[in-house]
């Protein structure tokens, strides 16, 4: 049996398929090439962990150099907390959060440092931090052309800031960026009038941030941004070979599913649906990239089961294969998971729960 | 404060935003329909559990008259069998899961019904029923037209019979369906001419299964039929409205979301985003109904993030807003929660664990 063959046996004898895979080895390299990126742009790693939500892979990128984290969700930094990790932005609105008591008892352990696009989260932020007694540390969110969160004008930022400088129990931290691909000029241009601004209300930034796996490709040309948060580069997916960003190599996560069916000649279903992959295209193609049968295709998913399109396949699945799936975006896939199964070398290393899973707020 | 104003601020104040709640009065008064439903129609009712993944929902079903439940996974059939749930169907094809031991170990407490379309199933079934020294009990899975799990003919289906009945370690336990709203003329057909071969092997059925929520509308109609396993029906949602099966005061969950972010005048930013209430479409336009404005449309999701298209609103919600989606597909919203909120009369009566979730084998 060669060494794949016998770690399909390990995996499913072990734990039963789909199951979610990671090679330590890719991993680790992902992780060393995103801080060679960072480094080389003399930017600061800030890595963001709603993509593996594990404190012992946010500590391996600790390890190799990343200043701190970033996480998405209140939940998320609760646990990243729990296991000692304490420089912590959350680059989210957490009104929703700070809202229950849940903001103000990790601020009471833990200095964050938070985000808002709005006077209303402010006025949050600052209640949650006179509970916890200790001022909270915010950046504001700032939009150039994603339409995402965000204010969209250095106008409103301003007017932003200066609420945060007047209000005791609020520490202005710096600014948000998730610039577009083509989009870094406009917010270089948002940037230099914020400084400026920033200046008339005596106000200096201490954090800079820019995001985003592929705005690697961008590091470094926004000048005086003082550090960047990408989360997709630990693993990588099909949207990131798409944004020429990463090769199959790469892509560190694969999901080990079985060919549970094969109900036609053209047809067979996998056991992994969208309770497993999600249904989150990527805008891509099909739910996912079958490494031994790249051209089959994922056509459909019911919860537990992925529909294959096998009619451009040559050599076609038999019903008990295990094939590996790079799903389409793994930030969404690892979430579905409580653990992933680590491999170094072909065998099954270890169990690395998916400790931040499923963290609503 | 309004009854419901108040219940948003209980919300917030005690779990945070997003926060999946159920009301208890729909849910009961949902059950209760379901259980009539087959109970008019001479079937029984054997709920699926994959929407609720909840001991203490699937115990309020059995209460109401239920025969036992259905589970699509291992791990949702060892929680449900933990809380002392026996009379279990699983109605997938579980190789994945009989290759690890898990399958075994728990056929080894409580006499499983399970399911397959193929020799390598049973051949997988076969072994974990000689590991658990207990034969299995298995249901032919069968499809009239559907394309999804399911033999497509009555001669593969005898095929499989046959194999059960020569198998000391399985027994033949009946014919799983899951027709097409307009396929039960053909699925009769296959039925009587299984009925005849069956007879033709000595077998006999002892469950003839139908499945679906909206198959609601056909209960009774497939002559033979014994039980009916339907999931959504619980709590319903969009894609249940859609079917014509459920009005909005029939879904029973909502998704509480905050208004986190008014990036522009025609739109806005829900802290509710593919994470939790997943990019399933179900086939509908946009992803979520929002009770407070129907006219406002979740058009796109980030991870944490719901994008509102706020043009059709004439009253637009402001940031600090509560709002309530009820879910496109709630199965998959279910899923992403780690426990929902149970209100009756308009107040907080109980937090219900989502035990099974996540359960991917």
């Amino acid at each position: 049996m060669g060494e794949l063959a016998a770690l399909k046996t390990a995996v499913i004898e072990s734990f039963g398929t789909p199951c979610p895979v990671i090679d330590l080895d890719v991993v680790e390299r992902n992780i060393a090439r995103a801080q060679q990126l960072c480094d080389a742009a003399g930017v600061a790693n800030r890595p963001h962990i709603k993509t593996h939500k594990s404190p012992i892979l946010a500590k391996m990128q600790i390890a190799a150099g990343a200043r701190g984290i970033t996480c998405q969700k209140l939940g998320e930094a609760e646990v990243m907390a729990n296991a000692g990790i304490t420089d912590i932005v959350i680059a989210t609105n957490l009104l929703g959060a700070a809202r229950s008591g849940r903001l103000a008892a990790l601020q009471r352990r833990v200095a964050l440092k938070v985000c808002a696009d709005n006077p209303v989260s402010l006025s949050a932020y600052s209640e949650a931090a006179q509970r916890a007694e200790r001022p909270l540390d915010v950046m504001i969110e700032c939009d150039t052309g994603q339409k995402r969160a965000g204010v969209e004008t250095p106008r409103e930022a301003l007017a932003l800031a200066q609420i945060i400088r007047d209000n005791p129990w609020l520490n202005f931290a710096g600014l948000l960026f998730y610039p577009a691909l083509d989009s870094w000029p406009q917010t270089q241009v948002f940037l230099d009038e914020m400084t400026a601004g920033l200046a008339s209300l005596s106000l200096k930034h201490k954090i800079i941030s820019t995001g985003g796996t592929p705005n690697f490709a961008n590091i470094g040309k926004l000048k005086g941004a003082t550090e960047h948060r990408a989360g997709t580069c630990i693993f990588n997916d099909r949207m990131m070979i798409e944004e020429k960003f990463a090769t199959l190599g790469d892509c560190a996560l694969q999901v080990f599913t079985s060919v549970v069916s094969r109900g036609g000649e053209e047809r067979g279903i996998l056991d992994a649906g969208s309770k497993t992959l999600t249904s989150d295209t990527g805008g891509l193609e099909g739910f996912g990239l079958i490494m031994e049968h790249p051209e089959a295709r994922i056509h459909k998913f019911a919860e537990e089961h992925g529909f294959l399109d096998l009619s451009r396949c040559n050599n076609k699945p038999v019903v008990g294969d295990i094939v590996r799936v790079i799903p389409n975006h793994v930030c969404v896939a690892v979430n579905m998971a409580d653990q992933l199964v680590a491999v170094r070398g072909g065998e099954i290393a270890e169990v690395i729960p998916v400790a931040a899973r499923g963290m609503l707020v």
